[in-house]
């Protein structure tokens, strides 16, 4: 077997202003290389201690059960219905757009019974359509995406819907993998049973850690389970006491990432959340006046549209992807294409973290006026 | 809520002579700083590919399903049964430690009845004791760890292994998360279906990504399948596809840890993995016989010791525990308590990938000398 052999790794510099990964603030990377601690490191448990309570200000939760798990916000998802379902449970997944999808998909691999509501891309749910479909079965929980990064649009009324849940006598699980950071989640006074998120986004870290995080109920309803968790590596219970209780060993994780996230998360303390949150509001109402200007406006009313990803459609005439691959191999810029039906239909540019910056939307402007 | 506020990150700088995480190589502590691609970037699909060959290389297989999943190697674990095993499906579970009860769990939680055939720590199977348990019942595959991480032995007669599981009509999945990079590991020679990896032991990476490989005939076991698989973020087919074929999107992998995983497979290919074994094996003898100098003898015979992972009998009248901590608080050295039963009698300290060198071995000796 010949020994291959590769040179020098020398990736393009990219800006990133896609859906995620958002690009890697400096200080973050600056921490990726801190010297290596073992998993079980006195010194890496008293980084958990701190990224815990920079995770329960970020989700605004005193919820114990906070942690970073081992893989990427879809390991979030993953973990959040896994731990909470069991074989033969009803679930309610309300889709406006392909994580919605998802999520419902992972439920069924659970051997869960998903009844699906769904709204055409771009559009959200009203809280009485949402409370008509909890009042026709009792749920064991239902699943809702705070920020749909497949169209830009934010799911609003989570409080209320999640108060209908309840009601109702469901748990709820929020997906906010595209809103973390990015605009208020406010898990207690939301009353929110399971949230999750991705290091990525707009966390300014790279990919690979998922912040997740577990009411007291949440808790209480896998310590009631009657059949074992189908997944080890995602067992929230076994982080519980890897993190916290007896640090007792369940993974290797990684120093470097934690090293990292908590940079990520310090940055954003430093400055404030709800100062970061105007900030990239005031960004994003920037980059919305720049696409109207080119004829390219934001696909999303704003009464519910993202500041961190918009959807911008595509104008008459253009080859959507033609202007996407020039944009990344001509401008090192990365954009992303619409999802599914909207595929030819809208770009998805996002403004997450420490991509969110006068420079990128000005550069980013100019170009694609050059190119269309 | 007050806003926490933490200090700069300021580890320890350690030195890792435990079973793992190593030490993160220098090179690859710069690769994790290259600018962050998105996980469709064209740029990071080349990187997947150079990775595989690497990967190809280690595993030395020309198996078309090779990748590094985004998780540690406890995910590798859970890829490998969850990919193969459907509820009720029969399972032989060897174990000769730790990490082979381990697979026993991870199966029993995949609804497979498990088989349990057990060896003392300290002790490998012989070729018939295996051959004995296949012939007792008509199992779908039997699980079997190549080095074990708890005891640091070496499970030898893998060729002889896996012909006897493929005699009797079983697959074989082998945990090679200590053994490679660091021992031969010949997954088309052994006609092994199923091994996986971590790339925080002898890879010389971060944690964070599990290597892992699929014969075509678990490919097919894998696509034949009648139940879908319950996990969706381990999906091996969806890897399949993100990797290669349409290369869609799967989840936000991590560009940072390619990076680094795939300086650490060169860095092995530069030097070619026989020399490195020799190297590691050279090493590991300049330990050992320190070791017996110092009254501290490694506890697995030298017929199966591993190189890489060495359990040394903790001295009478010495408290291993308080040992660790003043090497760990004096010396900045970490080794790791034993498991298990043998917690207070011996000592695992490990010498993988960058943390071989010979300093890191004289230094660790002379601390030890110092402390007993």
């Amino acid at each position: 077997m010949t020994i291959p052999q590769f040179p020098d790794l020398n990736p393009p510099t990219r800006i990133l202003l896609g859906p995620g990964p958002g690009m890697t603030h400096p200080r973050v990377m600056r921490a990726l290389t801190a010297p290596t601690l073992g998993h079980l490191d006195p010194e890496l448990l008293k980084i958990y201690a701190e990224e815990q309570e920079l995770l329960r200000y970020l989700f605004q939760t005193k919820n114990e059960w906070t942690f970073a798990l081992s893989g990427t916000g879809t390991s979030g998802m993953e973990a959040a219905l896994t731990n909470l379902i069991e074989p033969g449970d009803d679930v309610l997944s309300c889709i406006h757009g392909y994580f919605g999808a998802r999520l419902a998909e992972i439920a069924e691999r659970q051997s869960a019974h998903v009844d699906r509501i769904e709204k055409p891309l771009g559009q959200i749910f009203s809280l009485e359509e949402i409370e008509s479909a909890l009042k026709k079965k009792k749920y064991k929980l239902m699943t809702i995406i705070h920020a749909e990064t497949s169209t830009g649009a934010e799911q609003l009324h989570i409080k209320e819907i999640s108060a209908a849940a309840h009601k109702h006598g469901a748990l709820i699980v929020l997906d906010t993998v595209t809103s973390l950071g990015g605009i208020p989640v406010k898990i207690d006074e939301w009353d929110i049973d399971m949230a999750y998120s991705g290091s990525q986004k707009n966390l300014g870290a790279p990919s690979g850690l998922a912040p997740i995080t577990a009411s007291p109920h949440a808790r209480e309803v896998i310590e009631k389970r009657v059949k074992s968790i189908s997944s080890f590596y995602l067992n929230l219970k076994q982080y519980a006491n890897y993190w916290g209780g007896a640090h007792a060993y369940h993974h290797t994780a990684s120093a470097s990432l934690h090293f990292a996230l908590r940079e990520g998360l310090r940055v954003i303390a430093e400055e404030g959340q709800e100062n970061a949150f105007a900030r990239y509001r005031a960004n994003a109402e920037i980059l919305w006046s720049g696409l109207e200007a080119l004829g390219v406006p934001p696909f999303i009313p704003l009464e519910y549209r993202l500041p961190s990803l918009t959807t911008a459609k595509v104008p008459a005439g253009c080859d959507p992807h033609k202007v996407r691959a020039q944009l990344l191999n001509e401008y090192n810029i990365e954009i992303a294409a619409g999802f599914g039906a909207l595929k030819d239909e809208v770009w998805r540019i996002g403004l997450m973290g420490y991509s969110s910056r006068r420079e990128n939307i000005t550069l980013f402007l100019a170009a694609l006026k050059e190119l269309i």
